[in-house]
């Protein structure tokens, strides 16, 4: 009944309560802010190992260990000896073999962190596998909507853009509805997964009309690098019917907040008069990612708190 | 009138006793060695934020950093969501949103430190911003002179080389000029910026008489990677007529010193009759460049020394 | 006759006593576990300097220092200012003058560590030089042999393979002789080293012959990145003769164990169905290599374990 000693594939495997006492934990470690060293992960390795490059969501995790008193080692896929024709099976049981506790995965291939479980009895957090699933994104974008609604059962949630290549979008929206939330994909037909159904989500490729009376709206990143195949004729005109702008935010509820998982490609699917303005809480998203994280490796790896 | 809580851009903000300070708290942390460790920074997280390669900067803040107790995190382009086509705008202010303290930055781009700091509220050293400035190496190349010679006030000092890509020569002329030194700059008059006068410093074309009676001789290293042009017919002329050799330094005065920022181009710049004699302070300057850094570091983020 | 203060270039130094020694110490710190933190070198600094990729080598020391409370500042030849025409001299001037402790240096040139040596007062571990040595690969699994079978003298070890090309076959032989056991070298004969008769073993191009009656079957890494020419007509023909098999395993004693440096080219040098077998310690290898490194660090700098 709760996650220690699991793996964080993807959200299918939380209980409402694993969240709940996520949230609680995340809160309490943003009350004490950014310079609070705590040392409940102290003695414990994680390693990041990441075959795809990000920013933010490394770094993320990174200073989320350190701030644990975890030991990082940070292993990338160009510095490694895959370059020498190592497995990906070998790679993992020779980290593994080093005493790692929790490897943080992101990998294009979608299933990847499974397939590093079966050769690690360590811990597995998958960082984002391909255009399946984004757990830990998913898990601070709820919990931005619960500090900044009180709850997260109820609220309005439309997330706009490139559904079908969005790991985001999916995990996100299995999260919200599992919390509660009323949730709507909306973007082009081109866009949308054939299973969207399955989701337990309203579907639109009306996106005004989808974001009407919405508490949240969220933006998703137009995977460019993602897409082998042209899905609509330009970024121009991707903009100018899917893009987030002022006339789209005046359907939602006035309080409500514009939400991106990032890196934004501002011009194509947000204008920064919406992505700069006050309604928006992405760097509010950003910050929270780094307590979650925290809350989440403390409870997988059983840190006590003091 | 104290450098907590600034930002460093150049050493223009930098007041004399903002300098003496600096002075003062280094040779404190030199005289403790290399092996003691401080708490000041504990809870702190520094980002290195790299986009041109350097071994030299980089380790050092990162060693001064982590002395101090600091979390380090280090961000390269090549590793970063750069490559998605993130903008360094929300680079930094994704990285800000995490909880960084103070950023170093080097970028080839003259002010890029201050188009940073537009998008942090968090602290922010120029670790060298293209030809224009790289206050750090000035401050520690003052500090090797006023621990050789116990003043900088009167020192005669002459930096020889390519000047006009140099922002170790911009920051060291100013920097120098405030703390009372007499400064020329020589080298080929190609390699001269047009507003030298503007620094307050002597300019010469004749190395040998430009390094008559000096009690410090600067080589510069000539930044053949910035250079679009052809500004002289070989390097072989180069070190003919601008390479500092001992006939050179025998103009200098009986116990003048060697300086050079490094990475030295031996047998362009410089000889290794000098850069490897007892006149060559070019070692210890990269050693009080730890102990500067980690002086510049405390005080910019108010750590106390016990 | 201790290694305190000395470098590590081969096996040749050290002496049984010093084996002994780092046995001893390696086991302690494995009967500890990889989650107790030492502090044994705190404020001492290590630097891994690699020149050629490898995860498990820069990281296995990168785990030992931090456990010992080590910092670690890793330097690899792609970021670092060897772009600028830094000459490997002035990189490691500049490194030592920063109050680098220790060196863990691999490169492909022979004799690299000796060379940096040159430059350096600090201490050197050669992490692999070319095909010349790999000291702390050697008493990892001469440490591996002893745990399984409380010695190391007597014991018949085969090293099976790409004889001429691995650093890992030099430096184990030489140490298993010392340590009084019984080696033989089996490989195709275009692949054995032609001053083979130094080393004081035996040799064979009949594997199976080789390998009768041993206690310890190591397989030997297939360096293709490493060979200019054609050594043998094709991969299957070399697993056919000189891969180890079941078949070949049989003619070893019923208790013995298979080895390998890693990674592993499967269906080349070895089999699936041994190299996962329950004879199999290539995983056991790793974890001590994180122990014996600890051992070695510790002892070389002089760090005192409570």
């Amino acid at each position: 009944m709760s996650i220690l000693g699991k793996d964080l594939f993807d959200v299918d495997t939380l209980t409402q309560d694993d969240v709940v006492s996520i949230f609680e934990m995340a809160k309490k470690f943003k009350e004490n802010g950014f310079t609070k060293k705590w040392s409940s992960l102290k003695g414990k390795t994680i390693c990041t190992l990441f075959f795809e490059s990000s920013t933010r969501t490394r770094i993320s995790f990174e200073i989320a260990a350190k701030r644990l008193g975890s030991d990082v080692v940070n292993f990338t896929a160009s510095t490694s000896s895959l370059n020498k024709g190592e497995s990906f099976k070998d790679t993992v049981k020779t980290l593994d073999a080093m005493g790692i506790d929790l490897y943080v995965v992101r990998h294009s291939e979608p299933g990847s962190p499974m397939m590093l479980k079966k050769y690690t009895k360590s811990l597995v957090i998958n960082a984002g596998d391909g255009i399946r699933a984004h757990p830990t994104q998913a898990i601070l974008d709820a919990y931005t909507m619960w500090e900044k609604f009180g709850k997260v059962e109820g609220l309005k949630v439309t997330i706009v853009g490139d559904i079908l290549h969005s790991r985001v979008a999916r995990s996100n929206a299995k999260l919200l509805k599992k919390l509660g939330a009323d949730v709507t994909l909306a973007g082009p037909a081109t866009l949308m997964p054939s299973n969207v159904e399955n989701y337990g989500v309203k579907v639109s490729c009306d996106v005004k009309r989808a974001v009407s009376n919405s508490d949240i709206v969220m933006g998703l990143r137009m995977q460019l690098e993602r897409q082998n195949m042209s899905f609509f004729s330009s970024l121009d005109e991707y903009n100018e019917f899917y893009g987030i702008t002022p006339e789209i935010m005046e359907f939602a509820k006035p309080n409500s907040i514009f939400m991106h998982p990032g890196p934004m490609n501002r011009g194509v699917e947000v204008v920064e008069s919406i992505s700069d303005s006050d309604a928006s809480v992405v760097e509010e998203q950003v910050t929270n990612g780094v307590f979650v994280r925290m809350a989440l490796l403390n409870q997988m790896l059983g840190g006590g708190v003091e």
